[in-house]
């Protein structure tokens, strides 16, 4: 292994996180970019502009990126994103030459799920599924210490696991029905809560919708935690669709822990209590009773950490 | 290894296969038993004696059972069953016991499906999952060659992926609701079949409901072949059902080959188009295009041969 260190990047659904990341984890400077919702060659100059601006004069000797993107693993090429328009693009081999450093690129939640597996809330367990309820929801799937990401590294998408095959069609450049995405994540957090927010005007919900036309996820956490009850509601709706996707997930991998991470779990267990209820109820044994379901540790730094030791590990990890 | 045919055995939900498998994987006498629907003891008062049966003067020196349940895997225990009362047992010291040579134990359609990966439908293939369709829907999964059991052993139940959050409760004693086993299951297929049955009181299907009341999902198949648009509508719908459930395996493991086994599987294409078509439609690229979705190739003998091979390798693959 090389020493010195990397430029970790998280280049999520909706934002863009880039930092210098040392030997020993540590995260020095670091900038974040919002998209503007552009095209692929905006998303692109945002990414090596945030990369450059990371690097400087940090010495970095590799980049690792985590994209929201199902990826041809070996070959370092995104072949389809549900979120970005990054389709059929050899995003390795270009940002090496527009980057001149090497580059080592995996999906985003792949590493976030690494970074809480080695040093975040997973920490000890050797099995681990994590979900990001973002824009979507993304997955990392650690088995036996190791990272699956499927034969070709376009696996691990647990968010588009159909939950309801009579729902509504998924999002993004998801062809899906009823997935857990549509049903769970940040985004669906934000619709059901802009719903709720005109229903019950009343409420803090409501007057922040009537004030603002539309609600985040991490908008609706908050003011569940508050003790609102109309955000609470919807956490609690989502946190029960939440638990149905995971007695899947306990059923299928019988992990030890699982991760919730994104903006929207920071309402904690006003969003994991209704989900970890409906796991006990309708998952199998013994995996309902040995599996944790816990919050995400390292908060919105967990995709560059994973990104960061990726790199490190010259992307064989 | 040690050299020497062994007993493989395969029990089902409602069957049991046991027979003598050869070091090049030939089966030799094989004895078959369908369980009453009795208690625990009965059930492995049949499994013993036909395990005897089967092995009396071929000089097997070990017994691999494939069993319907969640075991942990290293202490060979059954943790619970869907279908069979084999929860909390010590499975593998008890009929070490009994049988008076090495026994392993694994779940069957884990077996099953390593049977299939290594001299079936998907031989020639790293990444593997089987589904097998019978009186519940059991699922092993081959991830890079190996068998893949969960953390303790007790995972790889992609029958009991949700697929309809508010769907029907499950069946046995599983507790969940909308699982992939309760759409398309044989079981769900006789079910649906007898109601199409009655609905169509002029079709072939018509016909052998009203004279015996109700079908399996073995005739239903064997109707929809000779052409019975009735049988042919209820295998279409089990497909499809079955297709929500596979677009999600799909997403999930990027699989390159799914084997459809069990005895509705004989309708062979009838049931895995429609199911082909809605992974074609909903599950993400690049894995929709890569899968292939086949029946399986070994028939009833997958688990047996299975169990061989398990046994064959002392228990250690």
């Amino acid at each position: 292994m090389s020493s010195g260190p990397v430029i970790g990047v998280d280049a999520g659904g909706t934002k863009l996180l880039a930092g210098v990341v040392d030997e020993d984890l540590t995260v020095g400077h670091s900038v974040r970019r919002l998209w503007s919702g552009g095209d692929r060659a905006e998303v692109l100059d945002t990414m090596v502009e945030a990369v450059s601006e990371a690097r400087a004069g940090s010495g970095a000797r590799a980049v690792g990126f985590g994209i929201p993107a199902l990826l041809d693993f070996d070959a370092g090429v995104s072949i389809s994103s549900v979120h970005l328009p990054l389709a059929d693009l050899a995003f390795r081999d270009l940002m090496t030459e527009r980057l001149g450093v090497p580059v080592y690129v995996d999906n985003d939640a792949n590493l976030a799920a690494l970074a809480e597996q080695r040093v975040g809330a997973a920490r000890g367990a050797s099995n681990v599924v994590l979900l990001t309820l973002g824009t979507g929801i993304g997955s990392g799937i650690v088995l036996d210490g190791h990272l699956f990401r499927g034969a070709s590294g376009a696996g691990a998408e647990i968010g588009h696991m159909t939950i309801d095959h009579h729902g509504p069609p998924c999002q993004g450049n998801c062809p899906g029905r009823g997935c857990l995405e549509v049903m769970a994540s940040g985004t669906a957090i934000a619709r059901e809560g802009t719903d709720a927010g005109r229903r019950h005007p009343e409420s803090a919900l409501g007057r922040l919708v009537a004030q603002r036309g539309v609600v985040t996820g991490e908008e609706v956490a908050e003011l569940a935690l508050t003790g609102d009850d109309a955000a609470c509601s919807v956490m609690a709706a989502a946190g029960r669709s939440l638990g149905a996707g995971l007695a899947s997930v306990v059923n299928i991998f019988e992990p030890e822990v699982i991760v919730i991470g994104g903006g929207a779990a920071a309402a904690g267990d006003l969003l994991l209590d209704p989900a970890r209820e409906v796991v006990a109820q309708r998952a199998l044994r013994p995996s309902r009773d040995t599996v944790r379901i816990v919050p995400a540790a390292l908060g919105e730094e967990a995709g560059m950490v994973g990104a960061g030791l990726f790199a490190l590990a010259d992307g064989r990890i």
